[in-house]
């Protein structure tokens, strides 16, 4: 053998990276940023609870975590007035986006998208060789109507819809969704990934069933729970498609400790509560920093705040990289027309004070 | 849509779980094991440092760990002797096999292991369609001639080999896997598990080029290291094929807390040294529990004592279902002529006092 045989598909594949880290690029730079607000982190932390929790679980940590996670799914269960084999937990939403395009999509198989938004689940849906179909936004929304009738067109087994959307920051409210379940084609699953649903305005998620045969809903610890380093993200579905994850995943995937910090975080709800209260005060204090240098800031359902620099993609390309070469890890829309903004995530005042002064020299620099 | 679409493949895959965990057992049972020897963790626990490392990382828990896992890979290339990019780390060996059999196996593709080996490996190649060839073990040991006649029979992409074994405890000195290695048909990747050889004589692990081809070889940090819970284990083998993990792994699937706690745990040998000698040590008093109840202990170069209960699987059974009753959680090989054995794992002097209580009361039971 002078060369690993591959699989024609795994042949195929780019080796390619859906985002490149914050690490990386500092070491490309030789210096650590000063302010960290480019991968939607919560910055704000996890629940000092949840940090007691993975501290006391260290020393645990030479027993494998439940296999079948039995009290974090029953936690979950709880909160969402559901069951608990209505509740898949895996290794973030990443994960188990993995495992669903596994389940799922076959070389050829039709999914939809919208245009720019998160690459991960692209990335999971060649990985298995099905064929992406992308509608695009309708201004800063991802747009239902027509990502409804490019499944219908393409036959789709998946329909992808961030709600709120990454990474323009936009929500439709739950009625919008309810109506696109509705309407979706005999064959198409909706997959509603709802990331940020935490930190969004009430009536963003809609109640729906959770035996609905052809909605998954996936929720997350990263995001307004500031556990992006655990990993830990979780789906609603139905009892039997949260089963057939069973085939595929990895069963001891999820560590003892990821299973404690996660369970601590969901019950510290009071901790949310003060997490959505700082988000709505570093929502006020971004946008303002935006306006104040001639940019405008979309409204946001999220942890960061979409700047949209009224020029074209390479201009924003030139913002980013005048932030990022002063210290200031942000990223921005990858495709046209959402390539014109920049998005930054909320900060503490630390951050979002380097990211005040960096910002009219890097708008300076950029021309 | 009335129930989940899946792929042909999915759908004819069973929900099976390669291991029921000890916690489902507990619940059954409605009260917790007095012993927990039966998944091969590490009873004597990881490095005070690596406890510390983990714990001051979960504050930092909000942040990603780093997608390149750069820090950990460069001590671990630094440890082996090879480059970086020899190196390959993800979420335990489970993960990194499950990436391996995407990478390789398609449906029908010949892969051959040894019948009783690790149910997980088998797992996965089911998963992706593969088709499972299996050579009896030679006595206690997987049988080197029997598994390169049949991998040279079938064709096969894959050959399966863990040294030391798993579930029998048994090893191949390092030039028996040098000279399987020598003798692979041409489109044969041997699949090296080594998960146990921090425990193993001198002499166990073959010194192998990283660049050699046809050879990936797996590690962990869940057995001598303590940190079955945290799930990190790495591969080391060929560039070219180090780096196509990278068209399909979960880029960030490796958490913060993981990453610093596997770090901390490589820089500690000292503790490792010290595991060794526990080991050692416990080996003994485990070995002499068996004898004294005319149980034939097996020499072991792992964390457990596999223990030839002289009679047939259905004895063993019984002897299993009496421990478990009276609170001691062991495992045994789920197949003839293997399964005449109970597994026990190495315990504290705690654990393996509650054992040899239990083991008389249950082999008289099992009559």
């Amino acid at each position: 053998m002078k060369a690993p045989i591959l699989t024609p598909l795994a042949t195929a594949l780019p080796a390619t990276v859906p985002f490149t880290g914050p690490e990386t690029q500092e070491r490309r730079q030789g210096q650590p940023f000063i302010a960290r607000l480019g991968a939607n982190e919560s910055i704000f932390g996890p629940s000092p609870a949840a940090i007691r929790a993975m501290q006391a679980a260290a020393s645990e940590a030479w027993m494998y975590g439940d296999p079948e996670v039995f009290a974090l799914k029953a936690a979950l269960a709880a909160h969402h007035h559901c069951a608990p084999e209505n509740i898949v937990v895996g290794e973030g939403i990443d994960g188990l986006l993995g495992y669903l395009a596994r389940l799922i999509v076959e070389p050829g198989t039709p999914v939809v998208t919208s245009l720019g938004a998160y690459p991960t689940f692209n990335f999971h849906v060649a990985g298995y060789g099905g064929t992406l179909h992308r509608a695009p936004y309708k201004g800063d929304h991802e747009d239902p109507a027509a990502l409804l009738a490019l499944a219908q067109q393409t036959q789709a087994r998946m329909l992808y819809l961030a709600n709120p959307d990454n990474p323009m920051g936009s929500h439709h409210a739950g009625a919008a969704i309810q109506d696109l379940l509705a309407n979706l084609p005999e064959q198409t699953l909706l997959v509603l990934d709802e990331a940020y649903i935490d930190l969004a305005p009430a009536g963003t998620a809609p109640e729906i069933d959770p035996d609905t045969p052809n909605l998954i809903r996936f929720r997350t610890f990263s995001k307004a729970h500031g556990l992006a380093g655990l990993r830990v993200g979780y789906a609603i579905t139905s009892a039997p498609l949260a089963q057939a994850f069973d085939k595929v995943r990895n069963h001891f995937g999820l560590g003892r400790i990821a299973q404690a910090g996660a369970l601590a975080a969901l019950q510290d709800q009071a901790y949310l509560s003060e997490i959505r209260a700082k988000t709505t005060t570093a929502r006020t204090r971004l946008s303002g920093i935006a306006r104040a240098n001639g940019l405008i800031p979309l409204a946001s359902a999220t942890n960061f705040i979409t700047m949209d620099c009224s020029r074209d993609g390479d201009y924003a390309r030139r913002v980013l990289a005048e932030l990022l070469a002063r210290g200031i890890f942000v990223r921005m829309p990858g495709v046209a027309p959402l390539d014109r903004c920049i998005r930054v995530s909320l900060g503490d005042e630390t951050a979002l004070a380097a990211f005040e002064a960096a910002l009219p020299e890097a708008l300076k620099a950029a021309g």
